[in-house]
Parts: C-alpha cells; structure tokens; sequence
C-alpha cells in the first residue's frame, strides 16, 4: 500500500513546485515595475500559463496575474472553457480575479498570502471585498439602478434565440 | 431659479442617453454571436468607450463588456486610472467587473437589468455573488491555501521599495 502514499506525496511536491514558480514571478515582477503577484495554470501536469501583474506597465488596470494568466491560457487553448485547469496564485485573489477564475471554471484554486496581507501593503483588495458584502446604496461607489425596459428586452430576444453559445 | 431644474433634467436626458446606448450594444451583440451586455464609459460629457460582451467570440472569459469597455477607455486615455469617468452597464456588473469598475477608480456606475435578471437567462452571476459570500472552505469551488514564507517576501520587498508606482 505504498503507492497511495507515494502518489500523494508526489501531488504536494508539484503543487510546491507550481506556488514556488508563482512566488517567482511575484518577487520578479517587482523589479520589472509591476505589482508583487504571480498566477501560475496547470493542465495534467503541465504548465499552461505562467505571468505576473502588470497594470502600471501596460495600463490596464485588469491585468492582474491571474487574469493575465487566464487570457493567456484561453489564448493558447482556444478556448474560454479552462475546466480541468489549476490555478496557483502567490496570493488569495481579489474579487476582480475570482470572478474571472469562476467564469474561466477553473478546477482548484491555491494561494498563499492573504487578502488581509496585501490590504497590509497598500492593495485594496481587503476593501474592495467589504464593499461587496454591502447593499449598493451603502457602497463608497455612487451606484444608480436605472429602470428601462428595453434593457430587459434584450435578455427575451437571448432567451429565445436557439443557436447561441452558452457560457 | 429655472436653472438647476433644467440641468438636473440636462443631466438625466444625457444619463438615459448613454444607457440606452449599453443596451443597444447588448441587443445588437446577440446577433454577433456575443452575450447580451453592454457598457459604455462617458468622461466629462464624452463618450471615451462603448463595448459589447466578447466571451465567446474572442475565446475570452474575461471579455465581458464592462472589462472590454475599461481596457479599451485606458487604452485611449494612456492610463490605468478612470477617476472621473462613469460607466453604463446594461446588467448589474458581475463580481468580475464590478471589482474590476473599483480598481479602474470608476467614478460612477449605472446599471439597468440586475444580477436576478442576468440569472434568470442561465448566467451565473448570482451564483458567484452567493460563492462570494461563503467562507472559502464552503465554497463550490475548491480553494487550497499554501502556507508559504517565500509569498510573503515579496510583500516584504514592495514594501521597502521607494521608487514603486502604487495603484
């Protein structure tokens, strides 16, 4: 009965082997003039996506790792469907980049420091996410419900169209 | 005192403008193959980017319209900061966009259809909002945390540095 032992010892050896590479690139993403995170996506035990923060160097404010890594996984499996695909991020994702590990379907998620530690450093992703748990009206963000009816209108005609691609 | 009346009424006419414009991006984007949701992202009276959802076409999870609307204003305007830009949305941002709305310093945002309604027509919006707000132990979505020393370094090392651009 060896191999279940060997088998799970192996699997946590990779798992190290793909949050060290995420480290990696957050530690030299830093001197490259991007923010301190690193987003690593496995398939069956290859790496399928390997980058780092950079909304300062390319001002995008949506280039985070992981959703950086997202579109270049999708990119080089054409697809938007990354189900069976592991995520490694060097740090517990924003609300922004767990939307987008949702939407991707991604398998399993790994991460290492907090929310509550880059919220240390400066991020807001520790405000951003208590934003969240408030009703619209009680959020910093000025945010107004606009009542129109077409708006609704356009879901009727995608719900009655039968030739779409659902995601 | 006839003034602030008519700007208030100014201001509403240009409000429904802009929303009835996300909302014919969405209807017009289900006949291109895309999903039904629009944005559009007006600066001072101007209209710096107006996007549809690009998921399937583009092979792009995060291609919703909020996300393309954000890269392609920041493109356009050379930053990663949209301070003072408002943003129409055609449905409820998904927690995806709507972090991604804090983060890009949106000003403002209008939304029309709400995250029930999105769900309705089988989108998961609602579904990842209820994922949010569960410890992530409870989650659908399985979620590793790594304890591991390296991680943290590099908060340490952006901590210390002078010359960082903070975002």
């Amino acid at each position: 009965m060896q191999e279940p032992i060997y088998s799970f010892t192996k699997t946590a050896m990779m798992e190290k082997k793909y949050m060290d590479l995420a480290i990696e690139l957050s530690i030299a993403n830093i001197h490259n003039g991007g923010g301190p995170f690193g987003a690593v996506i496995v398939k069956e035990g290859e790496i399928i996506a390997a980058s780092a923060n950079s909304v300062v160097p390319s001002n995008d404010p949506t280039a985070h790792a992981e959703i950086n890594a997202i579109r270049d996984a999708c990119r080089k499996l054409g697809t938007h469907d990354l189900s069976g695909c592991d995520l490694y991020a060097s740090c517990e994702p924003c609300p922004m980049c767990l939307g987008a590990i949702y939407w991707a379907r991604i398998s399993r998620l790994y991460y290492a420091n907090t929310k509550d530690d880059a919220g240390n450093i400066g991020f807001d992703d520790s405000f951003i996410y208590s934003e969240f748990a408030l009703p619209y009206q009680e959020r910093k963000l000025p945010t107004i419900r606009m009542i129109n009816t077409k708006a609704i209108e356009a879901f009727q005609i995608w719900e009655k169209k039968e030739d779409k691609t659902k995601y």
